[in-house]
């Protein structure tokens, strides 16, 4: 089968790309070729397997294309993040509303000359809820709880999913989207999302360097690892059309923690020294954002489907180390003061 | 003030300009102009009103215009009705989405160059609730149901409600989508909504023709006169920016009938030989569509602006006799049946 990655080089993307690969199957069928869309080229050792392929470039300018090419799957993650699409408001609605209608319509194309519909997977986000004075937060969002966005990425989410919703049953495509809880602990250097900072308390100090934390440390939020996400991601891309009933978007299960809970962990698994690391450093625009997000998450239908988030944030702090053990830098606080 | 009004020279659009140009105030402001965009020309009682001119052709053509222009407010009522969105998509996602977001981009230009926020009703509709196998419809639906759109006309009214929120929340407009429950009695030929016959079951009687039900009496459906309809319209553009919280979508009230109800209503009015013109002719599309409606609503939010729909299905017959007295064509059932 032939799969198509949007946003394929991105850390999701990629690690999606890997996890594939190293299955060689997906959905009962061979994977036959990987194909990573973006606006950076995909890492090496992905360009070094024979099976992969990849398109740099906007999504946008490729979709037109999209008309003339059957894929069995695709995983459509490519985004404009949360803080971005606050602070530009074109550019959001370009990269998450319109680059997703191009993509769903050349699909349709397809579908209307005689091909099978297309399996999607849409990374939506639990951005798409967001507290109302009319309508609280329930204590933990879930898939029967109204959304009702309070950031402009959340609200393009949300639209992206009634679009995924329709096209899937007008028959169009075979569509779902899966509402991720916020993945930590994430490499490199922060981004321009406001939940960049879920990654860098834990990252940096790890790093041996010092990490500010813009919210308090009593904020709330679900979390999951970059394996877990990804595995959440496949498990919904095999899951049968009528598990899905008369929805499309599903919450994806999360690790409800606290930011205090994250730092005791980092604690446990790298010392005191370590954790000092983390210098409170309040932000007011990314404590206004975070404070619009959920606290914590339940995930029956996804969970139904065998999707599972870590029980334990040591487990996630682990999984960084694991992969970051032949980059001395990355753990470098970890060795010389935890 | 100057006042737009999109679908102007429809049954509604007309209705409410007949409506403000009676009033001659809104918001506390003297009407000075009300221009009525619409594919056709308004009626011509309308176009004799000095305060009124009419702009003919698609709003997509119209909306770059409107970049250079002021409204201070503005009833967006051009609409696909719900029949042809599901046989036509593109026609559905052009007229409902496309035309919307140009209008409101036209609106965030004049608001980044300098203008007010423009006030701007939205006429959304109940069929953005559909039911779902995960998530059965309550008794009555609401302002906190979740919308789960099972029809591409839902979907796409859903959709601007979130647009429109999300332009709302930052500042761009200052919108609010009312759900519209199914207006009734239409006057005129059926349409290709759906929702057409709710109307053609007690106008064609009245006409003395013969007028199919497409549907079982004991279907539910919650529905309001053309004039509660649009005093609704004018409640939600004078409530205070407050009042929506942080939602704009809000839903409107309806008298819950069920279409027995409405032919034993239609029978005291007029007589059991009108009554006996409505002749038992399934349709399954048309039930199809109808089986995805609420078949109840309860609209807390819309009541408590002081909006109202009619308490008896009779009171909705005699607003459509009265409006038609003038006409003896349309009441010749009433005349020689009743």
């Amino acid at each position: 089968m032939r799969i198509l990655i949007t946003g394929g080089a991105g850390f999701i993307g990629a690690r999606l790309a890997r996890t594939l690969l190293a299955r060689e199957w997906l959905d009962g069928a061979r994977i036959q070729q990987v194909v990573l869309a973006d606006q950076a080229a995909p890492p090496a050792d992905l360009l070094g397997d024979a099976r992969v392929s990849s398109r740099v470039g906007k999504l946008l300018d490729h979709a037109q294309a999209l008309r003339d090419e059957d894929f069995d799957g695709i995983f459509h993650l490519a985004s404009a993040v949360s803080g971005e699409c606050e602070t530009d408001f074109d550019l959001g609605m370009t990269s998450n509303l319109d680059s997703t209608r191009a993509l769903l319509d050349a699909l349709r194309h397809r579908q209307q000359r005689g091909s099978a519909p297309t399996k999607l997977v849409f990374s939506s986000s639990i951005a798409v809820f967001g507290p109302d004075p009319a309508y609280p937060f329930p204590a933990r969002v879930g898939d029967d709880t109204l959304p009702t966005p309070q950031t402009s990425y959340g609200a393009q989410k949300h639209i992206c999913e009634h679009l995924i919703a329709d096209y899937t049953r007008r028959g169009f495509i075979d569509g779902r989207a899966a509402r991720l809880v916020t993945v930590t602990v994430r490499p490199g250097r922060p981004n321009g999302a406001a939940s960049s900072f879920f990654s860098g308390i834990i990252r940096e100090p790890l790093a041996g360097e010092v990490a500010p934390l813009p919210v308090d440390e009593d904020v709330a939020h679900p979390v999951a690892s970059p394996q877990s996400t990804v595995d959440g991601l496949v498990k919904v891309f095999e899951a049968s059309r009528g598990t899905f009933v008369g929805r499309s978007a599903m919450t994806m299960p999360g690790l409800n923690v606290t930011v205090r809970q994250m730092l005791d962990a980092l604690e446990r698994v790298a010392g005191p020294r370590v954790r000092a690391l983390v210098k409170p450093e309040r932000d007011e625009r990314i404590a206004g954002i975070v404070a619009n997000w959920p606290t914590g998450v339940v995930a029956r239908r996804a969970e139904a489907l065998g999707a599972r988030a870590e029980t334990s944030f040591e487990d996630i702090i682990r999984q960084y180390i694991a992969d970051h053990e032949r980059h001395p830098t990355a753990l470098k606080g970890l060795k010389e003061l935890g």
